[in-house]
């Protein structure tokens, strides 16, 4: 169904002010934009589109670790070190653990004791969609409106398990994944995990005992994986600056091989995917109705059919 | 593509084998079929539509619960609970971080060391899906294969925050969220989430200090929404049974109040829409060539196109 031409105007009208008001930091109309972002409103997609040929210079970085950890506390020191080094960062968080998350919770973008009077930084958390499964829809779109306001790193802060870790990891350039000496236990469930995923592994809380033992386990297991081990304390605020050289050494060796090059199009093409899926759901939820899943649903339920012979029929009726 | 007779006719064959043999309580079958499950063979899929007249009897409960929460520990014990009531029992767990998936890892089913003789149970972790984000659909049908062998109760183990969380609310007809003392912190970040999802709460590790204050505070909290709280210590093996009983409760309120043919009815619809949505995208890449998309993907990384343009492009040459 076509949209009346006027309503269409409007919107262009809309998000090309929406855009402008993104190019020149307007952290209101970013907070604005980020709400359409994750309550899927089409004008979202029509600001984004004005916004991509900008984007594209950020580099983003995901933290993973599990609650704990001292993810939110790390990502603000790392944030003011950044800062001293005169770089702009935006920071999503879609741990709903996370502090930040507390603050969209109560329905208020929360401000960060040490960042909320700055403004080379824009805070904001994502809400965790529930009726597509994974994330990264929402975050492609979010972490490019921060680069069209020129934040050059994008700090994502997102629980360290499950399909969460997964994603973070087909989004960002830099995957850094934090351990403790006290998620010792976890350590070995999520070997496997941290191995696929991590570009930098951080022992955070190493004035904690065991840190030592940890880090000469891990050494061990990430042999010649060329993954490189730091030790934090963001709680005394130890390691940073060694660590955000290790962010920035990483980026400029992504950059100096092209392998920034070929991650940039495997980002790319994860977010086409996920568009392309969320689009053709749309589509399928506009050609058939409500009822009909429903009544196929009821007949599954009482097992008068089988889900596979359903999708199978509701897909061929639609033609596809 | 239409496959050749003999092929088709041959797959045809080995699913009436294996269903045969499911029914027949065959572990072996069981392990073959999920791994089909875990692969997407769509050898699987022929099985399941043979098993899914004969599914609907059991009663499936998600377990979450943060990593050190004693999940695993708890399930082992309602096991042993629900056997001791002669009832059949399916373990699946979903969490990287428990010792089952461990011995997933080690490409071994683990055996539970007080149920790995007991015919009665069958244990099996299932590898997190990278490629469509979401783990129901996989889920939906390792149960459905446990429940077609007869299992009473199939316990899902999940890691409890994230999106993981969300999915196991569209699977489960009981959801079982685990909280323990040391795990305050994370209390208040996960309030929402365990309002929306909780049927049952317990309260685990009730020897640690904190437990009644954590006790009192949860009961203020969910003070008139109908979520009971439990207190157990799994490792002692306190307050399983009346765990069980709640479980049992839970399981005749909703046969009784007619709940539980619309929660049927709800997990149908959602394993419906997951499966329309896998297949969608199946039919996607078999109509596009991965070249397409690698290019699209290209030009987006340069910032020659955009991925909302390329998504429309792409399903428009579709027909889509």
């Amino acid at each position: 169904m076509a949209k009346p031409v006027r309503q269409t105007k409007r919107r262009d009208q809309l998000a090309d002010e929406l855009a402008r008001a993104i190019f020149n930091q307007d952290t209101r109309a970013a907070g604005r934009v980020l709400s359409l972002i994750d309550d899927r409103d089409p004008l979202a997609k029509a600001v984004l589109k004005r916004l991509y040929a900008r984007t594209g210079r950020a580099h983003i970085v995901g933290f993973t670790g599990s609650a704990g950890s001292g993810k939110s506390t790390l990502i603000g020191r790392v944030t003011a070190e950044l800062r001293s080094r005169q770089k702009q960062v935006g920071i999503l968080t879609i741990d709903p653990t996370s502090p930040f998350t507390r603050g969209a919770l109560l329905g208020d973008r929360i401000r960060m004791r040490d960042h909320f009077l700055d403004q080379g930084v824009f805070i904001r958390s994502l809400a965790t969609r529930g009726s597509q499964g994974g994330l990264s829809g929402c975050i492609h779109e979010a972490a490019q409106l921060l680069d069209a306001m020129g934040k050059e790193y994008i700090l994502i802060e997102t629980i360290g398990i499950g399909q969460d870790q997964v994603d973070i990891a087909r989004i960002a350039h830099t995957v850094v994944v934090l351990v403790t000496p006290e998620s010792g236990d976890e350590i070995q469930g999520m070997k496997a995990g941290i191995l696929e995923v991590a570009d930098l592994l951080v022992i955070n809380k190493t004035d904690l005992p065991g840190a030592e033992e940890l880090y000469a386990m891990l050494a061990h297991l990430l042999d010649n994986r060329g993954v490189r081990i730091f030790k934090t304390s963001a709680l005394s605020n130890q390691g940073i600056a060694a660590l955000v050289d290790g962010i920035e050494k990483h980026r400029s060796g992504l950059l100096a091989s092209g392998d920034q090059q070929q991650k940039a199009s495997e980002i790319s093409r994860n977010q086409l995917l996920a568009l392309i899926r969320d689009e053709l759901m749309l589509k399928l939820r506009g050609k058939t109705s409500k009822s009909n899943i429903d009544q196929w649903a009821q007949k599954i339920a009482e097992r008068k059919s089988d889900p596979y012979t359903a999708a199978e029929v509701i897909l061929g009726e639609l033609g596809f």
